[in-house]
């Protein structure tokens, strides 16, 4: 029988070259945009604000984002919205962007601290608009119901979920990644890819994002080396812009595992940046899980484009060869020495990510603390494509 | 390269087993409910009007729905509904409840008047909330952005799209389909498979919604037989709501086309219900069409679970094969003479169909006056399964 679900999400979606344009529309009635935006991607949408401005509305532009921004990058935010005391916030750029201005959203209104609402379920209600565009492809964050903060004291990265950090109106406009670095545009993508992996051998995955998971896996494995070879190809950057909204809308109502929770600490401890994690630890994760999921591997390798036929196993093992030659053709860091993680951090870094439990109850095997050291170990060494 | 679309989708989706106990928790902050209903259904929900009610909410319950509602019923309902000053609409019943529901949530007010929202886009902004809950599977219209009325005079329908007809909430659940009778359910099940079908073989087509269209193909292929036949399995009702969700995600962002003009006038001039109307033409549209788009029937077909292979045109012949035996087997009438439409009617039916250029236009095949005719003709003779 199909199980339940729930999905929260934005009541508009706006998909494709030139939507961004349709931002104005989106925000009609409200008077007081706060735009916080990543600077490199500010001087493409700078006519933008000013059509806004010139609509009648002020607007305060901010380009204070921090990749993988620490909670002191937030509360830094909070006082100057409060001030100006915004009817909408808009937040153009990657996952960091995004979950910044999905939390200012809600926090600025100083009616709940940070530290209240760390966790799931948390946040009381959103009583402005949000609306947000991706520039990368993609951390899926403009879909999700979830940011992640750095605790820079703990050295660990904490989430917040909770349905009212999902946008009202949401933009996918491929064109604002067009031109985006080849290493960023490789981990986002692989980032997206894990996405759409985790969630269908998710331990509670469900037939309606499993469609949309497998859907994802195929645009990407299509359509990444193209888009990180070639930065400027719009048909490729279009499909990895679908692809990676299928991915994050796999992450509310079922989420990641096993190679996200891992990934905390490389960033809570090392910076390492999300994307980058997670792709460099996918294939690891996938060799530790293989043994208890290779009938959904398979379906992983057939979305994968593999087509050699065999049993479950022989195409969950080319299934994974696959994503290992294609995170290498895409100059996805080989492994952690590339990352400069010593060897010697590996028992802290295993312990911390058996704390993010939220995310490693979702996999497929349990893993235990010698499993997550023997994964960061076989990570260490690194992929032989 | 992908197309670009734009998704209006209800911030809530709450699928499954039991999920209409959610609708209190989803009308949190809201004081006065009017609550439209189905009379069959509402002994089902009284339970959940008591316990709104005793959350502190005011409830107007009325149960004047009437099928394929006249543009007189929906008028009807504005003064009332005016006089009470809802701050939250909710509809629960299939789509006659639910599209009145959707047009008293704007109406209300009295700002704008039934005849000048007809149509696309012409309807101002809803400021109250709108809840929907579906009780067949279905018409698909807890999730569209469409409204379809009766007018009783011109004896035509009439439909008003807007993206403000699109829910804040939509209630999935298939407990509210059990036991309804045999007739309706294959009537309301083979209206779902239309919209898939004809959202996929659409000239608007779109990947996104494609993904959508097979796959509620494959659910509705698959369940209904069971669902008409064993009224109270559960199993088969909930894969026929998910089957009936995706058929009703899909007419927003690309609709139907000739299948559901040509069933209009049936509707508007013989009062046949809509879902009766649109599952016996189906068959002999699709035989109109096949010339146009053997190689999409054919997934159609594949997805009906045809796997006898061979050429795109024998697997589509297949297909619709497959939709006439299960119509028949679902005791679908045969055709228009068992609807006791004169034959006569034929020519000013057709004529009033290609009236229906909203829908026409999407068609994969130009549908010229003369062939609306000979569609009508061969449905009257009816099909031979």
């Amino acid at each position: 029988m199909i199980a339940n679900i729930s999905l929260n999400l934005p009541a508009v979606i706006e998909f494709g070259a030139g939507k961004i344009n349709t931002l104005n529309l989106h925000l009609q009635g409200c008077r007081k945009i706060f735009l916080l935006v990543d600077k490199p991607v500010f001087p493409k949408i700078e006519p933008l604000v000013r059509e806004i401005e010139s609509s009648g509305k002020e607007v305060f532009v901010s380009t204070e984002v921090v990749p993988e921004p620490p909670i002191d990058t937030l509360a830094g935010l909070l006082l100057p919205v409060r001030d100006f005391s915004p009817d909408a916030v808009v937040g153009i750029g990657g996952g960091s962007t995004m979950d910044l201005a999905k939390l200012v959203s809600v926090l600025f209104t100083g009616e709940q601290q940070i530290h209240e609402v760390i966790g799931i379920n948390n946040l009381g209600k959103r009583n402005i608009r949000l609306a947000l565009a991706s520039t990368t492809s993609g951390t899926g964050s403009e879909v999700t119901p979830i940011a992640v903060l750095t605790d820079t004291r703990e050295k660990l990265k904490k989430g917040v979920v909770s349905p009212h950090l999902v946008a009202d109106v949401t933009i996918v406009d491929p064109e604002l990644t067009l031109g985006l670095p080849a290493p960023v545009t490789a981990a986002t993508g692989m980032d997206a890819m894990t996405h759409c992996i985790e969630a269908y051998t998710n331990r509670f995955a469900h037939p309606v994002i499993d469609n949309l998971a497998l859907q994802g896996i195929a645009l990407i494995a299509a359509n990444l080396e193209t888009a990180v070879s070639d930065s400027g190809n719009l048909e490729a950057r279009t499909a990895m812009a679908l692809g990676s909204l299928y991915g994050g809308l796999c992450l509310g109502p079922v989420n990641t595992a096993a190679v996200h929770a891992l990934a905390y600490p490389l960033g809570g401890e090392f910076n390492v940046p999300h994307g980058v994690a997670n792709s460099v630890l996918l294939p690891f994760v996938m060799d530790f899980n293989l043994s208890e999921c290779s009938g959904k591997y398979a379906q992983v390798a057939r979305a994968l484009g593999v087509t050699t036929g065999g049993s479950d196993k022989i195409m969950a093992e080319e299934g994974i060869q696959r994503i290992k030659g294609l995170s290498a053709r895409c100059g996805i860091p080989k492994g952690l020495k590339q990352l400069a993680i010593p060897e010697a951090a590996i028992p802290a870094m295993a312990k911390a990510a058996m704390l993010v439990t939220r995310l490693l109850d979702n996999n497929p095997r349990k893993v235990e603390l010698k499993d997550a050291e023997a994964i960061f170990r076989a990570a260490f060494r690194g992929a032989e494509a």
